[in-house]
């Protein structure tokens, strides 16, 4: 995962998303002459699943000389522990201190996000989790917030560039919106399974206008065998989704005859909730988790020049010289 | 705030960022004919500051037809209320369906932001307070986070971009770095002082190499008048920054003839510390906050067609009909 | 109330259900020619609701000779301080002895369930609550408590006998019993309304098959202007009732033209449950409450001899001689 | 146990103290013509130790008819699990539909009685816990009352009922009127020692008049061997009875050479308070419960009917059909 | 207070008592020739009444040269803040550096004291405190103790020492020993009266032997209106001194007729329950402390000179230069 | 470490130290002619580690007669549970009522001293702790607490009387102070090298002035070989001294060549915090405590006459007669 190639925008590579400092700082030193090899090292300030190496890893490719360059990181996806050495770039400083604000912004909003749904796939033990954040984030990051959320254990994620990013078939199965239109909810499940090619899997929703008991028999005995799934969504104005509702849609649904259908749980899911699920062990065939993974607060980089031409170096309060760290993989 | 021009990427338009099932909803309808006008209502799940609004009449003045169209919202900046009605569109379902990622989105995460520097404008108290966020948000977003932030209530941002779409001009010192690769404080300050214009304000990190009172009686010596500040920024291996810390400075500072320097402080700023530094009299000039802006949750809205064709409607849960809010403006 | 007279049952009487030991002291002062007259004072241990005075009282008017007794108490149903004296006996020892477990256990439990229906009448602020309690404690003493919940100003009971004893026509809506064996709501409701004299309001139950909001517009729609309420019992499972709920089915009511039918609501309700929905202005109508009733604590009185013959006694602990209270009121 | 008979009020057997909708639910199927066979079960909502069985069991031998009835229940005194079916009931509904409310109180009544002894007996850890709290509870359940205790555990009580309902003989020492009707404790303790039968237990109460060492020694002084044991009942504004107070007690007793007689512990007993007793190894004989037995709260059952003339049925937020339970017995 | 003369052991004089560095460094400064006059100013770390101050001033005008010193404080027993100057001394540094761990101790011991009492003292809103803490400090100091006790509100102390420092009659009424030994109450009062002279309050203890209320009025018959009071201090085995023991002893007392006796607490005292008897309105007469006071944290203080020749100084974390405090008055 | 003599202050031995009603007990005894034999107990109400005991036998070996006396203690520094007898004096009681307050003085205070220490070298897990604890006790107990902090496991102290108490060279680094009359630190090592003798360590303070890190390598370059720690003292305006500041200052000695250099932490230490050190793995050599061990509250200890002429007595609330303990040994 690591090494394959993202897009990169052209305001970043013009450094307009750069913190003002770091432009004064190049031509500062341009007017001194001064631009030595360095080694900077990018240190994580807590526990969590990195993300974002690969899309750095593009934008070193296209701003680092090809020679004199080395970048070593860790395993996109893979753990990373506090105060561990996630990234190490060597190269004359002048070609990337302008991209300090990006390769650290990539990397903590990304590996927030896959931290955040880590842990609810730990919470979920077996069952898939989907990542549904992409309306609790801005749109130019939608892609990337379910690319990370895969990068944590997602198993698929809802947006179309989500999708195109990781190369899973986007997931997603119908929307409040398109059953009150029609006006019912078997109507509207009969009108997808009309339009809509047979390999996406039907799921109703059945929570708009009836019961959920009762509007899942009713979905069922109109589709029989096509039927995918139900997904509950009850909102809190309604107690939300419990176990023991799963365990009720359950035993109606077999009762009615239909074993094979799945239950699809969302609505403010986060690990707790997750748990609790399984603890009372109920049913569920997918958690869909959007606002706690969008929600996953960055992890911070503290970024430290640790070699200037070879020697050791460090502010007050870091130990001097680079920090060795096996783990590490060169990616560039 | 509320009318200001938006660029909106190409990716959003053509729906790339959008859930799939939003997509699909699209073809269903299409194909069974389908598209009422319909009162679709953004309702906030909490207290806040709303932001996103700009960006998103931008981009519904590019989707929605010309005539039949009407979009209400609360103004850029102002207060929220939870369960609040912020933002109604009118218009034909197929026009604006495909959108509603997308406004979500950039409502969800604008005013999470902005409602996160409010926050800390309000600890501060009447001291201006600083966007130093953009390290902790993906690239793609840094500018939008910093535009954000000011209209929760900062007085200014970090980045070129935030800068640009505030229409402010952007702030920085220097970073750790540039005192590193030049290898001392006031030498670092010197040639600052030499290659930047007069009008960018000479303020000086003061913790690199020595102790922050020992090397800010430095710095003033060597720069006088022209110093406007120093920052203070001591790591959190270092106990941080305190208020005690800042009285000292201010007292050796003082005692040494130089009243005219401001104290910045930034490293790890929230409502509490700010709070803090307010409580012990702490004569700080202005106040740098990053992380605590960057990770305030997105806040949620959800999104319900309340009519079509003017009838009213709601799913289960939810009350039919629109809810009158007079704080709406129309805006397109 | 506090005159009302009860029946006493005859294993009281003859004082079954007394304490052994008092059976044996009474046997040991008569050998021993031991009978002054004696003052018991009666105090209770915590704050709360007196009830169970009408009681007591019928049972010593039926026991102490009648002259030489005077019998002292607050009024039913008011309040009582923590150590504060609620009742009084003066007569020969030899004539009450043995009831004191009677007398202590009708004032402890009847206390107790006034004190608890009283907090959530105060809770209600204005909104009538009814007692459901029965089916919580043992049928010989649900009479008991029903009397003991008007006592502490509840408005209506469940209870035949309590009906009776309070003179109140007993409240009752229907059982989700009855429209399980009739299969459908609204034909339950018509059941009800055409075998059920016209004074019995009709109130339908309206979750046991359907949704809440639309099986509510079905039995208004058969039942129109004869519906007087709906209730609302929704099972912990499917998230209890919520103030939401309350305000979406009265919307829906409305909407439909039902604005004269009422909102029930019961379900585990307490003082801090109906607090939320007066806090949340929630159209409730009448609140009905079982459990947290028929579960309060009893209120333990301690009962102290503190005068025999005249003269000022009492046990270590205790302060010699009766304490003046200008509250109590001489029954008897 | 759960087969001895109990004698049930007239008005329990005549429905005076069913809830009213009940009579109101009877006369609209009587005039519907509907009486189908039901399979009903009540279901526990908590853990704990279940009572009442036998009484209950007496109450519908009484009015299920003989032939087509089935009662199966837990056995009286067992542990019962939250959720766990614990009592069906199968015969046509008009037979038994009045008397829900009756069954479903003496059941949560008893339950919570027996459960809050059995946290008393397991707490004391061997040592026997006697049932004090007739003082607590209306006297028409005090036999009740004590009854449920010895199916929790205890291993006496203190009513002449309870006494008859369980079989045992029932305990008591001495009241403190009696002493201070006679004027000096060891007076009292001779005087009892007069007058009552050989075979009662000479235990007498120490706390009255004098310090609870001095005391103890002053009456086992006078009664030697025929001394069984002092009752330590220190009122709480003199501290209430300690564990250190015990050991002392003990101590001074062992030395003045009375090792025979057992210590007595009453006044305010709760698990806790027991368990602190225990952890101190203080050398108590008996420990004496009575208000938390008594203010054990009662324990929730749901009554659902399950099926209807062989027919699985559920109301929403419950799963159709009986569930089996191996650990019912058939009690009719 | 604060000028009287203090004894000052001559282990302090020579130095013994203080750290071994200070002793070092003067031998340094000596061989240096390095002597200033110096300004050193001790600062409270947390609020307090401030204590010591006679004692210190007696140790430096023993050892500092009469001219060209001078020395500030706050006055004995007077409030001081956190971080306020509580005294400056200024000298040559060679005459006092030895005394820097003598006069910090001095002050931190005693302050803590004096805190401590004055805690109690607020508690007791107006009924008068005494210190009884000596056994819970080394003898060496019990004498400091009780003086400190005394500055911050005692209005007596229990040891002779104690008595001659604060010019105050030291005050005590009987040990549990003297009783035992003498092996009755009653008997010990009497011999106290015979053989001690007439000023000295009699004051009997009454928890020995029996009962509190008993022993009151057994003593109070004997000695009559020359009993001055009674001293309640009920060992924590029999629960201790409570309220309502207070209230019960005092109804007894007065239906003897002893309306004249006072009550004594003790045992175990601190503010909180000193509140506790107050806000039960509990008739206590003198309230005598002894661990609580005993137990007092010392209130560290800073040293830090601040001048040096005239010239501001400090070290790191320290404002150079003298603080003004005009709370200050010269003492020497 | 038990037999060890101390010096007694005649103030202690002629009385004036103890509580006044010693002495009037004492002038009543002998007027009435009662001076029996008795077994006096002391009896700790906190687990922790005894001290004072050789200073006790001190005392008690001056004023009680050589004949017919006996003392048994626990060994000095030995553990002590509570409720544990761990002084036992038989004499007759005139010889030393006198002393009571004295014993349980000196008993209570090192106690709770050694114990206060314990718990910190516990904390250290090995890492030697040092008692710095002066400044914070009155000049006339700083031997005696460290005396008592050694007796509880520290490996050294600070004051010259200490050291001579418990045999060991007394410790301590430089001051502040110095550091300042000198005007810096590295001039301030040479000349304390110059002058004081080379079996005295060399261990630097190095907070003074500058950062932490630059002055230990100042020092270390200008000291090499002779330096034997540097002492981190950061005051708490500066953040106090963290784990990560000395795992900093360790690896930068390190760098430079300086692995011999120790260092030593000061400053607020508690076992909490050197628990926090300890769990960073933060190499640090030496931990002085101060406040921590100065504060630890007093132990309280209840004497208690438990034999008079050789028949078991105590007051109530205590069991007659002496407690066997087979770990006191016969120390008089």
């Amino acid at each position: 995962m690591t090494t394959r190639d993202f897009e990169i925008a052209r305001s970043v590579l013009v450094g307009d998303t750069a913190d003002i400092y770091l432009h004064r700082t190049l031509t500062i030193l341009r007017n001194e002459g001064i631009n030595p090899d360095v080694a900077v090292e990018f240190t994580s300030d807590r526990d969590g699943v990195i993300a974002g190496v690969a899309e750095v890893r593009s934008l070193l490719s296209r701003v680092l000389p090809e020679t004199g360059r080395e970048v070593w990181a860790l395993e996109e996806g893979s753990h990373m522990a506090r105060d561990e050495v996630c990234l190490r770039i060597r190269a004359p400083y002048a070609a990337f201190g302008l991209y300090e604000t990006a390769v650290t912004g990539a990397l903590s909003a990304s590996s927030g996000w896959a931290t955040g749904a880590q842990e609810c796939v730990e919470a979920a033990n077996g069952v898939p989790v989907m990542s549904f954040g992409a309306k609790y984030v801005h749109p130019s990051v939608a892609g990337i917030l379910d690319y990370s959320a895969c990068a944590g254990g997602c198993q698929a994620c809802s947006t179309v560039l989500g999708g195109r990013l990781t190369g899973l078939t986007p997931f997603g199965t119908m929307p409040h919106s398109m059953i009150l239109l029609i006006g019912d909810t078997a109507r509207a499940v009969t009108a997808f399974d009309r339009h809509i090619p047979p390999e996406v899997p039907r799921v109703a929703l059945v929570d708009t206008f009836r019961d959920e008991g009762e509007e899942s028999l009713a979905v069922a005995s109109h589709m029989r065998e096509r039927l995918r799934g139900v997904r509950l969504d009850t909102p809190r104005e309604r107690g939300g989704v419990t176990p023991e509702l799963v365990h009720e849609v359950r035993a109606r649904l077999d009762q009615g005859g239909f074993r094979h259908v799945d239950i699809y749980v969302s609505g403010g899911l986060d690990p707790e909730r997750i748990k609790a699920f399984n603890k009372a062990e109920a049913p569920v065939s997918v958690f869909a988790v959007g606002r706690y993974i969008a929600a996953s607060p960055p992890i911070g980089f503290t970024v430290d020049i640790k070699e200037i031409d070879g020697r050791p170096v460090a502010k007050r309060g870091r130990i001097p010289g680079i920090r060795e760290n096996l783990r590490l993989e060169r990616v560039l």
